[in-house]
């Protein structure tokens, strides 16, 4: 099993990155090979001597975390995510993370692996927290303006995801709409709505931006615009209320003592709802094992991404999701 | 100063709406005029006497919540929210309230009211509580397929609103999307950007979900799809939280003795984030101030509400809406 990763990308990189990488390897069967430049990863790495179960890519360029992706994979054939995938499609590592620029991962996975067959539209796969265990949300970002028959394949990847690496059975997949009668939300929805009705998936319906933390569905699916909101719009959440939590309460006596006495069962809530417990997020639909994780992946993030990582390999979820997407074939 | 209220209403009318409506007027120079079954409303208010600056209009029909709302609107002629509404378009009330059906409200309103000159599409303007102020999130639902356009009007409209009733100053208004940069987001906000990059209005670019409660932003303009799931997500979220942390709390000594101390604290910071302190949501776009109010509404929203709407009315917002929109007529 090995396992390549960005070690240029993401805002904490290549320091970030490094030490998530040694922590991910430490006691388990995992080979991480850091993909960057060899200079910066030495520095990260603080020694000469490379840690076992590591190997360095060396490779000169980075693509920015604000570059335009294409433009930046154009000039800079020999970048250290498009370098990561090329060991991929080479059968080199088994999968490829990244935390830099999504797009770039995005485009240079589709240009290098290809997707896989029946599949127009990859989509990334975002792994949220809710008080009955995970849901996975579909597109969170890879296509802001899709057609009916999108949405269907990103349920159909979701569905292959979730019951093989997630382990739910028969998962139940929701339409983010506005309401829950299929006459309710845009004209996509409403179109998509019958694809699904028709498909043999477990679809239950819509469901509405209220649903998607309740648990009650395992898959939620979207375009990639509305994806990305709601995704970003429950992160800008969390934040705020875990500011005005601690704020109201240093704010007075009984308050700061409550902080003291709250502070372990306070700490694991905010651990429930902290992405980084949660590793990245798997860009569905590309010919190979992709994982886009948060820009701003602290060590832990890194980590658990690996990690996780590493489990969708061992359950070969690319060949499910494969064989799953035959009977969907246009 | 007369507000209309439908009495009909609402998860829990009729009595939370005749209820708020009592608080409503208490003390201050309100009248209320209650619209819905004489019967029902009599029984609410527990008394044959109608208490002063409250006057009951009598109509028989009512639009479920549930109901489709052309079809209901169109079977039963003297519904409510209808009642309400003619009785603004006749200057007997300067504004209607309704926590009921609002797909039904919004289309009573557009046909019975019309819309402002220069408006082709009303938009439900929620106002959200952030750590700095109110935010204006437009269009919350009244259109889920927009035009670059409408979204142009919202903002405008939106700006009217905020800086008359919100008195906030020049307010900054952005655009939802998933990116800073221009060319992110998709096709309809990469062409609504160039319109707001040309008009006189304060904009400051495009906004990412996260920053819906940062407060950085005055007014927040997306379509209606996303806006509703926006709006309902962050509601669900809050809820969530609220759960989590109350469940840890209790399952610890400490987390016990900290949830007694920090009753008060956390009683002010759910209070912040809580829809009921906000009054309702206003339909701009239409000639009459309209208030759309969350189907659940407590006493508390709907007293809220009340005198919020009363504020807008003595703000003479429509005239100043329909003043700033002569500027954008097509």
């Amino acid at each position: 099993m090995n396992v390549a990763v960005d070690a240029m990308g993401g805002d904490y990189a290549p320091e970030s990155v490094v030490q998530g990488a040694i922590e991910a390897v430490s006691g388990l069967d995992i080979h991480v090979t850091l993909v960057g430049h060899e200079k910066a990863i030495r520095e990260a790495l603080g020694t000469n001597r490379t840690p076992d179960h590591i190997s360095l890519h060396h490779c000169e360029g980075v693509v920015g975390m604000d570059e335009s992706p294409l433009k930046a994979l154009r000039k800079k054939k020999d970048s250290s995510i498009s370098e990561a995938l090329g060991l991929l499609k080479n059968g080199q590592v088994d999968a490829v993370i990244s935390a830099g620029n999504s797009g770039a991962t995005l485009a240079a996975a589709v240009l290098s692996l290809g997707r896989i067959n029946g599949v127009e539209r990859p989509g990334i796969a975002s792994i949220l927290p809710t008080e009955r265990g995970p849901v996975v949300l579909i597109d969170v970002g890879a296509n802001v303006d899709c057609r009916p028959a999108h949405l269907l394949h990103f349920g159909v990847m979701a569905d292959a995801f979730s019951s093989t690496c997630l382990a739910t059975k028969n998962p139940k997949i929701g339409l983010l709409s506005i309401g829950e009668e299929g006459t309710k939300g845009n004209e996509l929805v409403r179109l998509a709505r019958e694809l699904f009705d028709k498909s043999d998936l477990n679809f239950v319906g819509n469901v509405e931006g209220r649903d998607i933390f309740t648990g009650e569905v395992d898959i939620i699916v979207c375009d990639g615009f509305v994806g990305n909101v709601a995704l970003k719009l429950s992160e800008g959440v969390v934040k705020m209320m875990s500011r005005l939590i601690e704020n109201e309460l240093k704010s007075s006596i009984l308050g700061r003592s409550a902080r003291i006495l709250g502070r372990k069962p306070i700490g694991r809530f905010k651990r429930r709802l902290n992405y980084e417990e949660y590793g990245g997020a798997p860009l569905l639909g590309v010919r190979g094992i992709v994982i886009i994780c948060h820009g701003g992946s602290s060590v832990k993030a890194i980590k658990n991404a690996i990690r996780s990582t590493a489990g969708y390999v061992n359950d070969r979820v690319l060949e499910k999701m494969r064989f799953r997407l035959e009977d969907y074939k246009p």
